[in-house]
């Protein structure tokens, strides 16, 4: 019997990094959180405790914050890329890298003067998250955002589905639909104007969910992706994970009372989980865009 | 040796409620958790369990539910004025009630159309809070929020502070400051228009925050509660949590580089945490108004 | 119309101390989380930003590692009690202080050599508290624990509570009966045997748990405290904060089959929420013990 | 351009369970969290909304508390087995089937006569895990837990690593080595005593933890892996996810105190992050098996 190490990496996560640009007296802000991960030859650290080749988490928590100096932080994926293609063209044991990214935004505050230079309040919304995986010469970005939560108060059945011994849930015409959006795709370049095209896609998918009058969330979602790549010709696909999130009509009856689909008991546990890709067919080859993705199919 | 009851109180948490008003074809949202508690003559129930005084939970949990439909929710402040007057006003054996509420916001989807009439997407951000509390006649509404959480790149300071044996902070006069502010204010009355108090409260503490030029968190904290009470007699007083976010100024001069308040580390604990009340001489007593309202003084 | 500054207290919140004892090669381990809070004469740093007087946050927190050091942890009673009174003794303007530390728990490591000198697992289970506020001479010391996680899957009825017309709730004399026991208790005197008393209370609720036959969990609450009381003549009472983890009974008998108390549905929200004080008559008055401790009455 | 529907599986989450063993007056309790998915051919729900197909989530979710009655739960892996063969093998339209369930422990509470026949406490610890996952006719199972925080407060190194132009970290001989395993493990095999394995697998790790002297945490890692590999036939590969959890020496010289490994701050963010897989040279392909487990490589 032979025992031996399959794939690996390694690196620091969380690194929390706040980015001022001070070039004028109105500032900007950059707030990430970035996770440098390495792969390579690193089969005596783990088999004998030997670190010589082992670029250590802490000089790589060092080298964001030093980019972070020395170029700015600029759109999330250019960052992450940045830090990518150092390590694996500085060091012979490093083949790859996985640098994992998630931005919060922050708007300025209003006051009677206007918004103000250097004071701002975080949005909260939804995440924007990047992962660039570096594979030798090699290199993928998939992008997205999680923790965007929707609802339509109406617009949304839910009927035609097979009756099973174990089928208890009712038909109707006429529910609430709720879910946080997790969303990934998977871009085709590694030069685009990043944050345009988020801002472009976070968009059409809020417009989606709108306007699809919804049958099924998997209808919904479907449509929230084949939007994107209709618009967008360099993302080859999307990947969903979109909880249905439950919104119960409470039986009112034993009050005498009606409920006109107006009081709703919003359920935490179980919730559905639906989840899929949506792709063009001529998408170049996902590689190893999505090994370590998580939450995904 | 005699042991006996003391203070106690009973009820359900958390009942989430969504409110959908259909009244016409453009939707409103109301996103709701209702904590519902009684105080009373319930010492039987602890010594002898003897539930005869003892409204069960779930048909508190029901009456916030037919509330919400025979009278819509409104002001999270009315509807837990409400739901505290029907309990103390029904029930011979309650005396008093705790009735806290907790709300979310939603705003409209943009479309190309227009903002969508029953598609919605959740706005994150601050959290608004009420606790309710009833003895008897009186009543006394605590309103707030937590979760509005605010940074400054620039204008603050922190020196002048005693140097003791265990001290090793240097002193600055340029550091990024940044909070949750977590508020919460004892309105005088129970009959205001709480909705139009709230966003001109929420909004000034954001501009007080914005306009003070710092010299301790301390001396932020305090100018946002002072501007509250100027503007607002109807506010008896205002309480502050408020962690102080540290963001540590990353050493870069081992890389060569220099760090003139660009680049920072955002840690996550310890954390300063600054506790204060804010309030008007001529303030009426407090009376039971903070008993139960977690994580002030 | 004068405002003012009211009550306050700032501080150093939640500093993550773990102190190894490596007096023989059998080390032990301490891990504890502090959070420390003055207060005092501090008027001037609201109101002027003036930080004469204003013991920095940093500094309690350096406070707290080297007395680690100084002196070791011991019982984290012990431990908030030093704090406190150094904090009080050496300056003039700090008049009162508020010492909050959490613990968490660890085990050897099981080995086939027996137990590990050096090597540890984390318990899991609750997490023991204290808090000692000082205000001038006085001391007072509040210690509990939170996280206990209890069910008992038989011995637990719900009946006889009035039928009102939200009540829809059917009665019950066999039903699960689980909660997270969340308690504090008062001591009498600052001098005692802590660690030992702490397991003794912690093992006398849960015997009463156990061997109460409960007729609401308000029963049971209240005989947790009065055996506790019973027991220990050092604590002046017990305050509890305990959810009714409601775990329903599915119906089953769409599928033609029965349930007899067998397959439950453990729901998050809402939960039943009692709260409630045990307490000896002839108890020293609590003065300022309770002020500023969250989640109870 | 054509758009399609790619990878897809939808059900029910998180699925809360608790099944009493009432066959004797000493019960036993089962606590499980199950996330039920399908695959199969559900394209026209996804691009037309045509639930013809679509095997509700919430007839999943009764499917659950039915089997559970019927057939009781046992071993984790078990009854996700059965219920991925339940669905695979009843509906032409799903091909496939994952079936993820955590586990919750309990200890019965002590008293004086003994352990107590339906009273129980919640031990803490480490979760329980499993995912199978069924195509057509082959089936895999990945078992593991997670939150399993392990600690040495010596016999621990870590130098020898490379010194680039980022690198300020300093090395050491004696550093307390902390992580949370999370551990996943691919079974050869459906039908083995999985208790038993589970138990003995989690002994194993722990001791090779404790016995290792660590070069590097992904030394550690690896032997810890390896020892279950030598143990246990039946298990083809081991991944790991190990944070390094760091514990920082705090620097007391400023107080005239030296540290001579004792006194720490225990740090949240960042963390090092350390991801590998050990497995066997002759061990079946993983065919399906790890799509979609997240959080490993």
């Amino acid at each position: 019997m032979a025992i031996r190490l399959g794939d690996n990496q390694y690196g620091k996560a969380e690194v929390r990094l706040v980015r001022i640009n001070r070039d004028s007296d109105v500032h900007t802000i950059k707030d990430v959180n970035v996770t440098s991960q390495l792969r390579g030859d690193f089969e005596a650290v783990h088999t004998e405790g030997d670190n010589g080749n082992c670029v250590a988490t802490d000089t790589q928590k060092n080298t964001v914050y030093a980019f972070a100096r020395r170029y700015g932080v600029g759109a999330i994926e250019d960052f992450a890329l940045r830090l990518a293609r150092y390590h694996v063209d500085t060091f012979d044991q490093v083949h790859g890298a996985r640098q994992e990214i998630e931005e919060y935004s922050w708007n300025r505050i209003d006051t009677a003067a206007g918004p103000h230079d250097h004071s701002f309040v975080r949005r909260g919304g939804e995440t924007r998250t990047t992962v660039v995986t570096k594979d030798g010469d090699r290199e993928w970005v998939v992008s997205g955002f999680e923790g965007l939560t929707v609802l339509k108060s109406t617009g949304s059945e839910f009927h035609g589905y097979p009756k099973t011994e174990y089928t208890t849930l009712k038909e109707t015409t006429d529910r609430i639909l709720a879910t946080d959006v997790k969303a990934r795709w998977r871009y085709i370049g590694t030069d685009l104007d990043w944050d345009k095209t988020y801002a472009s896609i976070t968009s059409i998918m809020l417009e989606a969910f709108a306007e699809t009058h919804s049958l099924a969330l998997q209808q919904t979602l479907y449509r929230m992706g084949e939007a994107v790549l209709e618009a967008h010709p360099e993302v080859a696909e999307v990947r969903f994970s979109m909880p249905n999130n439950h919104h119960f009509l409470v039986d009112l009856s034993p009050f005498d009372l009606d409920n006109p689909n107006e009081v709703f008991f919003a359920a935490d546990r179980p919730y559905g989980k639906i989840e899929a890709t949506v792709l063009r067919d001529d998408a170049p080859e996902p590689g190893r865009a999505w090994e370590t993705v998580p939450g995904f199919i």
